[in-house]
């Protein structure tokens, strides 16, 4: 890919993932191939969360005085907040914010749930649009003014250590569903004067996009006792005495499509780990003047089989060249394609192309055992897509010892620095000003024993810096 | 029921389906039962919906503009409007409204889709919360602000036969659906002085709400070309030619859930039919001081057992007195609860209570084959919950000869009354008038030979009229 961004909007425009026609600036319409993806790829986050969590759905607007009520967090979203200001003719008495997420939203609610010891812990989540008025330059998926698939999970504890640990529960989570679809990246703690509005410290994950700039897919929050205090959510304790509960709050949004389409793409366009394709495999007839027929009725035959082994088939029977078809799926990414002719019908054989390394294989389907070879066959895609993404990643990020190097790694290697860091504010931002880059975040916060990169002074933890989306 | 609309209220919260507390009137919370119940009703109409329509997502923000082309369709919206004017502490340069319903959305893209008469007929839909700035009194699930379960489909055709077909084809989907969920309906198609702004005729879905009034549950409108026109949506034909499509749309929303719970509940709370049950089935342990342990083991092996078989079981474990989760189960409306002993054990027994007809019964669990049992126990919770519903139903739907007879009907049966009818508007709103009602619609267009009801003219067709929310 010589120019992402422009393949990036190329093939979300070829694939038919999303429409930016439409005439509200960061404001797209996802199309039934990328409304597919979007769905398998929620289905496979929902059922993580739903061991542990409940979903719920609060509205969508929030009126003035209770996002007003927590200052830090409104000051951080105030000049990004959507204000419905009339319903009709009439202007509403009260304005009403479209939510840039959902806080102010749930947690007076929260102050009504939650009542007793015995009511904690609260894990809840809801995937909902939300709308931010971004001033910079918008991109879909990445950049928008509504997102769409705003996953977010809030949940309420009666400790600071139950609270601390569902961080750590939180970040498990996000490993295991992003791991799910071979997605790299690198979790670090924010910078103070990074971190979300109104929390007290802010995890996030990373990862890296062809053009080398990192892309933010997920964060958790450890929000302490914060909005606990500013809505009064309290709950009664064995002993009979009130105390604020403690709270996190964690999400993550369209960028993760974003990133199965970046990271995965190729040349040839989009290419899907199979848990989220619309279609797993596309069986491709290879018709010859005769017998025609019998090969068309074979390939459905196959296709019937293989979706009775709950796999998601489509059989592509149309009259045009194999070779335009060859090209349509492996632009849209289909992870195997299964093509069949009349000599392969005789010799009980199929020919099988992985979209991802492109190659090609003959199989048997001699006995009904070729759906277990098919089904480990898509297992390895997923493995082998995975590896490759993070072998990928892995050459991006790199150790350094001077800011110079840092600057190289940066503007050649196209990727992520590391050193050591004194963290100290003032130092960071000249730091970031010099390398001309974000500090993304601290990691090995008992780093001692080495001195800053920048100021020299002891160093107290590890940091990575890189150009940020 | 004495009083349908506390007992619903209060059904709410009690099996907390949804919290009506959050500061904004007309716009509320869904609980996790709520959502659970939403999602399942929700699963069942994207199964169906699937077969034949692909899934999108729209914008939620329409420009003024957009909004403001098809005259007669914002003419019936204008007043209901919520308008978003400023991004951040920024004034819009156009207001940008919250989609009352996604026409002015959806139909400038379908404009940039539609190519061919080979792209036709294209049939989409979205599950999408959507707003009414509502002057009259609110009521959850009813009538609401955040429309937040707003099921739409649009469909684009070549020519008005096939349009025309395509609004049987939605009839018979939500006739399937409701079907599935035991909700008995009238079919109707509304006067011309109420149908949807824009469209040439609407069909209607109303149920029959225990207070008598009827609920307007779906509505199926034939666009004929007008949106066609406005948004400049046209096909090339075999023959090379530009023409306009002809459209049809038709929703769902919230009070299909409102329906659920309004028409199989009863003094005890609610009746869920297992389509749609958060759990299907739960198991009680009855336990006495000796055996505790085996019976909970015993319990939680038979849930496994169902679960494996692909029920929605619970195995309420807690140590509290089995009335009090009696009393439980049967307010949240759970279908089938299954209550094990020491003695049961023995017995290789076990006790199942019907929430349906409040009835006990004694099952053998000795070998697996009671699992069949067990599913076609609640196949005949489904098929008695429907029959019972349509039966009350149909004793509320009377033909009347008279308007007096007409106001009885709706006065002391409290229902639907149909009779003979002009079809003229003047003497139609004269009808509204004299019986304090709504005309719901009409059918058998071709009834001619009778007079009508009111002004003793020729009849066209039969009218319905009742009571509506």
């Amino acid at each position: 890919m010589t120019d992402f961004s422009e393949w990036f909007h190329n093939i979300l425009e070829e694939a038919e993932i999303i429409d930016i026609r439409y005439p509200v600036k960061g404001m797209h319409v996802w199309q039934p191939q990328g409304f597919k993806i979007r769905k398998y790829t929620l289905d496979i986050l929902k059922k993580i969360l739903d061991e542990t969590h409940e979903e719920v759905l609060f509205p969508l607007l929030v009126p003035e005085d209770e996002l007003a009520k927590e200052a830090i967090h409104v000051k951080g979203f105030e000049e990004e907040v959507y204000w419905v200001t009339h319903g009709g003719l009439t202007k509403l008495n009260k304005k009403l914010a479209l939510r840039p997420t959902s806080e102010t939203a749930m947690y007076p609610m929260f102050a009504l749930w939650v009542r007793s010891h015995s009511d904690l812990p609260m894990k809840f989540y809801q995937i909902v649009n939300t709308f931010r008025y971004e001033t910079k330059h918008t991109r879909p998926l990445i950049r928008v003014r509504e997102i769409t698939t705003f996953k977010e999970a809030h949940t309420v504890h009666a400790t600071r250590e139950e609270c601390e640990e569902q961080v750590q529960k939180a970040i498990k989570i996000y490993r295991e569903f992003f791991d799910m679809l071979g997605i790299p990246y690198s979790i670090s703690k924010r910078p103070q004067w990074d971190k979300f509005p109104g929390a007290e410290y802010t995890m996030a994950f990373d990862t890296i996009l062809p053009d080398g700039k990192t892309l933010q897919i997920g964060t958790v929050h450890n929000l302490g006792q914060t909005f606990a205090k500013t809505f009064d959510i309290t709950y009664e304790t064995a002993e009979g005495e009130h105390e604020y509960v403690y709270q996190t709050c964690y999400g993550v949004s369209d960028r993760v499509i974003a990133s199965i389409i970046g990271i995965h793409g190729d040349e040839k366009g989009l290419c899907l780990p199979p848990a989220v394709a619309p279609y797993q495999i596309v069986i491709i007839p290879i018709i010859f003047k005769k017998r025609a027929e019998e090969v068309l009725e074979f390939c459905q035959q196959m296709t019937d089989k293989l979706k009775k082994a709950g796999l998601r088939v489509y059989f592509d029977g149309r009259d045009i060249r194999a070779g335009k078809k060859y090209y349509e799926y492996e632009m849209r990414g289909v992870p195997l394609r299964m093509e069949i002719g009349p000599r392969d019908i005789e010799n009980k054989n199929a020919i099988i192309f992985r979209r991802d390394k492109l190659e090609k294989e003959t199989i048997s389907i001699e006995s009904d055992e070729f759906i277990n070879n098919i089904k480990s066959i898509l297992e390895n895609i997923s493995h082998d897509m995975k590896e490759n993404a993070w072998n990928a990643f892995n050459k991006h990020i790199k150790d350094v010892q001077t800011i110079e190097e840092a600057a190289s790694e940066i503007e050649d290697n196209k990727g992520i620095a590391r050193f050591y860091w004194c963290g100290d504010e003032a130092c960071g931002k000249e730091l970031e000003e010099k390398v001309k880059v974000d500090i993304l975040g601290i990691q090995d916060e008992n780093a001692a024993t080495e001195e800053c990169i920048n100021c020299k002074k002891p160093a107290k933890c590890k940091t990575l810096i890189a150009k940020t989306y």
